[in-house]
């Protein structure tokens, strides 16, 4: 038993054999020890490749900050989702050149376009244990917010460190909840540009109505290119820059694929809450979720009546609501999932197998029984403020504008801070470029009837709030109006802040970026008042999230090390968007008695779901060669047809998308970019009968590059052979 | 060539071999021709069986009028769906008794209820080919509506023949519409009582979201017993009645079933338009059904607003509603599958073969485009008129008292006629009785406030109408009321109406029924006296009608023998509520690309679809035996644990309901009591593909008597073994 003891994970990790292989995002170090396992589902590779970084096939992943990636030829050619570029085809569109409808082709560098100014390739170089740096120094007596403080002081400078050099980005990184703090050093390309992407009726087939689901016939699949300076260093956006030579690039494989067959998924998942406690599970599920799904519900309302009929309207509203929506089916579902598959009762279940296990000795149990009071105690106090503390982030959400007076605000005050260490995360020297292109790119969305509606309906909720949980700041503004009932004076409010202030205006947010705090204090714009008083509230909101965190860092550790004791030292971290590796078999489901979901979709589908109206609204020459079976080699020999899409049994998150889906060579099978409805639960409770990982066939890719695109340049720079005509 | 030749049916049956075994519902005089293709398919009965109406196992099928049904024991005990007996439930339930939703069982005979007063099991006991007595005296020069009436009058002269010795019902059906002409006899049972109905949440579990739906885990069986006179004939209900003996009953059977074991369907299939031209499928596809949708549509918006918060006013529209509901279902899914399979092009493209066939005999060619074109401008005559006839058919489902009215009305005048031949067909001597059943039935739906809001509806509907086609009783009776504008007509016409009327009450109405015409006219009663006015467009429409037959009569069967010819002579008639024999057998499909529905469903599906709330929630004492996985020898060996339905590629039709499954054997395996959502075009067009016919498991329903229920007398009136302890 060491489930109270600290143990450095690099060195630790032990795995008893014959445990359910498709459960794990694997640290990639934790890959050489599942070796036997993975040489018994077909792995024709070296296990103990997948440890090292640089080699081959990792060192051809990356991340897009978001999305996940990987390098498919020597100059710089990445292969991704197309909902991972869809960002820059909207940047790119004009009313002239719907590049968002049609797709986009280079067909030679030229014509590349630059992808969002905030694009960024980031090649992970280097993975170091710094555990002990960080955690060394702590005294027990600290504090909470004090321990937090200081890990995060730590942290900061470790990454100031780390980015000296210049064109890295660093970050630390904790796992297992603190147990485990690993510096994380990767490349970052600032020149990113868009190659290719196929039509919305390829690339986006089916929308937010096939969103989520399994059968799937989505070709999400898009192309990107890496530019550095002439130097070989990363560069800002210029003409004259050159594409990235990877050190590895992965073969996009044309072999045929079974059910049975061996995928690894290499990517960056984003976040999952597998090791939480039961308790949390529990206040997700009757509180967290619900209120989610509730606020997205009225703010969602709020963007569609909005838009009625008012196409400028929607299209700057578009990608606010493809965000709302797409968490919103995503929570239901998991709500849907937690009830079906009793996910609460499972963990809870697994809980009482630990206490069971300590209960043999009792010096332990009442230790683990003293972590888990402490705990228990810690999210009471949570759930105490979490009316407000929710609301409170959502008045951001409903209104961009008040967003950006936050951005701006906050920006003014972290910048007049003389110590970079002492500002706040992501407002500190190295985040303010970043911050600065997300002024400009907010403009976009930024829609004034549909942001006042939107802060109107949620200033509403506030004056709901129960006592013992106002926020006093916008009491206090409404009561300042003088305007008699509630009503009258959130308009009065909404009056004064939408009268007297600039945030719709570019030229002006982009100069109060700028601005010191006095200079964007005498401008006395309403927005920035507003937000400003605001941040009162954030400021106790991140010191008692802080203390939490400091606690949490102190306890959590301890009730992970039990669970992985449980599980005989065979443990994943929870996702981090820190590069990991899955791994499972291609594999059919029964969602429900009586169905099966086939492994495997083919075109059959595309031609079925196809009505010529979005979102099933396939590009004429896909048809045309569909109905003709003009599938050339890259049909499926077994289905005797052009195959489209394929699940697996391996598991996935936000920020999985564009992941690699390998195949036993270590070439890419498919790309991963969405998981199925049945295991939406997964990110806190893996049903292995139901969850499985959603990809594009990459000979279905290949088909439409070939034949329906005709992007044979970008083929031929592959490595692959072309088999249609133009 | 034959198809302009008349032949007489039952002699001129030859089929090719190897066709596609599934599509037809045979008439069982046709099943032994088609004997080797069951033999290969694995029946051990001799194909010839079937020919005999009244050996094993043809005897033992019976109609319940709508419902098909089988004598499953010596004493007269009957199986058939749950939906087929769920009336007499409602007609005995009381608020102390709620025999709907807990179901019942009689313990002995004295225990069994009383089934509806219309309610009656039908015995088929002969069937003679009548053709050349209904067609032979037909002179070629008569008018279509004068050959139709000769037509008419020859039929009903035959029945009135028929039935003469008495307790028999007697119909003059029509095959190959008017090729041939069968006379069916049989035996008519008065005396039908309740016997056995699991609950609601077994017998109707899944309800309307459940409906057409595969796969399913309804539960959708009962049994009724027939009764007849000490003497053993037929007798009205009467407690010293005494069971009635079948020459035939079916053994219900535990045997294993598994995907690929033949299935034979014997029942009464309705209505079924196979056979029609695809001009008819157009307009049915283009008008008839959109119509339908619509008018359904708005009358059941109308009884749900009604039924708001009011419980007695839903209790008394829910028939209604089920029935509007099932079939707007129906209507919708048919229209989905003709988009989805193309049926219209697939009629179309059958119909182009035909000419095809034809072209290469240009006299042939000329005689059948001459045919084609002469049914074409009969149908043009009814789309002239259609706005206006179908229309004036909702008038009485919008408004059973007009309804009521019209019976009332139309009785008076009917019975006045001196020659019960003259009378209209169901207004004859031997409809009487039935008639004034349907006067008391009716009471328990009506209610006069949904009656005027749906009227109000409709009748507004008709100041719609376009010139040419208006109902002028309609307009005149609106004009009388010197209101002003449409709206406060149609309110002064409505006060009158329902101000003026009888019609809710029962005593009235049989007062009534039993009026001559002029002391119903002295009656004065305003609905009444609406419906005599209604009656003379009614009459108008039946004389299009009648005109419409007559030149059917003459042209289709040529059609069909065109149809006929092309099949090599192997073509089953359309559905006609007359015995049939469908056969196939038991099989999953696929209903979209990636999803397999397999053929059989298991218990696991009730436990998981299970809420506990309507229409999903099974009594607790079947979760429990469910969840302890007890299952005794009902467990089907291969999936490992309870079945509860299966799939067939027979296909079925409304009336199919309860149709007996025989497995090779010729016991009964299961019960129809449905179609698939997929294959719900199939009344029109088959695509083998899609079809399926959706059976409760005869396993399920012993394991639910047995286990959850403790049905064993019947169990042991069955001959079968109980295994569960009460």
């Amino acid at each position: 038993m060491r489930w109270n003891r600290y143990v450095p994970m690099l060195a630790a990790l032990c795995f008893a054999a014959g445990v359910q292989a498709d459960e794990g995002m694997w640290m990639p170090q934790q890959i050489p020890a599942l070796g036997d396992e993975l040489k018994e589902m077909g792995l024709q590779l070296d296990p103990g490749a997948f440890a090292d970084l640089t080699g081959f096939p990792m060192g051809a992943i990356v991340s897009l900050g978001g999305c996940s990636a990987a390098f498919v030829s020597p100059t710089g050619l990445i292969v991704t989702n197309h909902h991972c570029v869809y960002g820059a085809l909207q940047y790119n569109a004009t009313p002239e050149r719907d590049l968002i409808a049609d797709g986009f082709l280079a067909r030679t560098r030229e014509e590349e376009l630059p992808a969002l100014p905030t694009a960024r390739v980031y090649v992970t170089t280097a993975i170091e244990d710094v555990t002990a740096t960080i955690t060394g120094p702590l005294d027990a007596g600290l504090s909470d917010l004090e321990r937090a403080k200081r890990i995060d002081r730590s942290r900061k400078q470790m990454v100031r460190e780390c980015e000296k050099p210049g064109d890295l980005r660093c970050q630390v990184s904790s796992f297992f909840a603190g147990e485990l703090y690993l510096k994380l050093t990767a490349l970052e390309i600032k020149d990113v540009r868009l190659v290719y992407a196929p039509a919305l009726g390829i690339g986006n087939f089916g929308d937010e109505q096939d969103n989520w689901m399994w059968p799937r016939h989505t070709g999400d699949f898009g192309y990107y290119r890496a530019y550095v300076g002439k130097d070989g260093k990363p560069a800002d956006h210029a003409p004259h820059n050159v594409p990235f030579r990877p050190q590895h690039h992965l073969k996009v494989s044309t072999r045929d694929l079974d059910p049975g067959d061996l995928i690894l998924l290499a990517g960056y998942p984003g976040t999952t809450k597998r090791l939480v406690t039961a308790e949390e599970v529990r206040d997700a599920q009757e509180y967290d979720m619900p209120t989610s799904i509730r606020y997205r519900e009225l703010l969602l309302g709020i963007l569609y009546a909005q838009g009625e009929g008012k196409r400028e309207v929607q299209i700057r509203n578009a990608s606010r609501i493809a965000s709302l929506e797409n968490y919103l089916k995503n929570f239901r579902g998991t709500l849907e999932a937690f009830d079906r598959d009793r996910l609460l009762q499972r963990k809870l279940q697994s809980e009482t197998l630990l206490q069971e296990q300590f209960g043999r000795n009792p010096d332990q149990a009442q230790r683990y029984a003293a972590i888990r009071g402490e705990f228990s105690r810690l999210l009471a106090g949570q759930r105490a403020v979490r009316d407000r503390d929710t609301l409170y982030g959502w008045l951001y959400r409903a209104s961009p504008m008040l967003a950006q007076a936050d951005l701006l605000y906050r920006t003014g005050v972290e910048r007049a801070k003389t110590d970079d260490d002492e500002r706040d995360e992501d407002f500190q020297q190295r985040d303010w470029p970043r911050n600065r292109n997300t002024v400009e790119r907010m403009q976009r969305e930024i829609e004034i009837n549909s942001d006042r509606a939107g802060l109107r309906a949620f200033i509403l909720e506030t004056t709901m709030l129960p006592p013992g949980q106002r926020i006093e700041v916008v009491d206090a503004a409404l009561a300042a109006t003088g305007a008699q009932g509630t009503e009258a004076q959130v308009e009065a409010l909404l009056d004064r802040l939408y009268g007297g202030t600039k945030m719709a205006d570019l030229d002006a947010r982009l100069a109060m970026f700028d601005d010191s705090t006095e200079a964007l204090r005498q401008r006395g714009d309403a927005m920035i008042g507003f937000a400003a008083a605001l941040r009162l509230l954030g400021e106790r909101i991140e010191e008692q999230e802080k203390t939490f965190a400091g606690a949490e860092q102190r306890l959590r550790p301890q009730l992970i090390a039990a669970i992985r004791d449980m599980k005989q030292g065979r443990l994943a971290p929870d996702a981090n968007s820190t590069l990991r590796v899955g791994f499972g078999q291609i594999k059919e489901y029964a969602p429900r008695d009586g169905v099966v979901y086939e492994a495997q979709t083919t075109i059959r589908g595309v031609l079925d779901k196809d009505t010529g109206a979005r979102p099933f609204d396939s590009p004429a020459r896909l048809l045309r060669l569909a109905e003709q079976e003009r599938f050339g080699p890259y049909a499926d020999p077994d289905l005797g047809t052009l195959p489209v899409g394929f699940i697996s049994t391996v598991n996935v998150t936000g920020g999985s998308s564009g992941s690699s889906a390998l195949n036993a060579r270590g070439e890419i099978a498919g790309l991963a970019f969405d998981m199925n409805w049945e295991g939406i639960g997964a990110d806190w409770v893996v049903n292995e009968t139901y969850v499985r990982t959603v990809q594009v066939d990459a000979r279905y890719m290949l088909w439409v590059m070939d034949a329906v695109d005709g992007a044979h340049n970008l083929l031929r720079e592959m490595g692959l052979p072309v088999h249609f005509a133009q």
